[in-house]
């Protein structure tokens, strides 16, 4: 016999599918849902669908937004790119509020092992819009492991040849740790003591 | 300047409204939906409103159901009523395979110092339950702490006199624990509620 009854058990499931949710956080969840008021839960439901719906990707930097293209791209230094592997990396590094360039978002790294090639990976797009000249730097900020440095010497090696300086955070971030969850002032400081590559 | 586009930060707002889920988790949950599906969100909208919308109480035992009536009042033995202060702690107990009789939730424990008396919380309804006759015992399972004893000891002295048997979980020193890392309280209680081997 299924102890919840299927409303709840249904919406129980659907809270386990978020990243580190048990059953037992999930049901928290849930019971707090079902003591929420009916405008509470519905601007719940709301948000989660209006995400899906209103949110896309920039077509120049591949960032999230809700036009064609992003707030970032439309007022910034299109002189200075900062590569980054995933939109989440934009977030962090914004908080620091020290970068007045654009940003270009790979979508992933290159990892051979996991069969993603720079093919996969926003490669082409990022040599596109360096191609169009007005680029000074590119600063490389994929994260400070394996696939993230190979990375930024693929693409480093690419785009030397065309006179632009490329840069690198400098290695102040731990090794193996990820570029989200690295403190401010860390990661702040290899902002700023970036080098070239 | 916000930095997260609209959308986005809307979705983490409500997900901070979860119980223990700070900004960063918040966050965390909200990219997880932006890489879902769009059935898949959607599914998990429906599941929010359909909490909201199908989800009431039992009119007999004020536990959740879907129907009038829950499952468990149409089909168990009515003689023996459990008594718990919120729904969760059903479920808690239905885990156990164990216990064959209906629950009464009480919706709350009496809590002078916060305001809520015993006609805040079910206890009138409780009172009815037993006065139909019928019920031999009636098991006090509130939590262990002051305002749950209080309440089991409340109840307790308006259904003795109608003759019910009236029990109380047992409280002492968890299965598996050790009596030095014990709390005095626990211990004491274990002490001198001691029992015949």
């Amino acid at each position: 016999m299924e102890i919840f009854i299927e409303p709840i058990g249904k919406l129980i499931n659907e809270f386990s599918k978020l990243p580190g949710v048990g059953k037992k956080t999930a049901q928290r969840y849930a019971y707090r849902v079902i003591s929420m008021t009916d405008e509470e839960v519905n601007a719940f439901a709301a948000a989660l669908v209006g995400v899906k719906k209103r949110v896309r990707f920039c077509k120049v930097c591949g960032n999230f937004t809700e036009s064609e293209v992003c707030g970032i791209c439309k007022t910034r230094d299109p002189a200075v790119i900062c590569v980054v592997k995933e939109p989440k990396d934009v977030i962090a590094l914004e908080k620091l509020h020290e970068f007045k360039g654009v940003y270009h978002v790979l979508h992933g790294v290159i990892d051979p092992m996991n069969g993603i090639s720079p093919n996969d990976i926003k490669v082409k797009e990022l040599l596109a819009r360096v191609g169009e000249g007005n680029v000074k730097e590119v600063i490389m900020a994929t994260n400070p492991d394996v696939e993230g440095e190979a990375t930024a010497m693929y693409i480093a090696k690419l785009l030397k040849p065309l006179g632009i300086t490329v840069t690198r955070l400098s290695r102040g971030i731990p090794i193996g740790s990820e570029l989200e969850y690295t403190d401010e002032v860390t990661l702040s400081r290899a902002f700023i003591e970036r080098k070239e590559i």
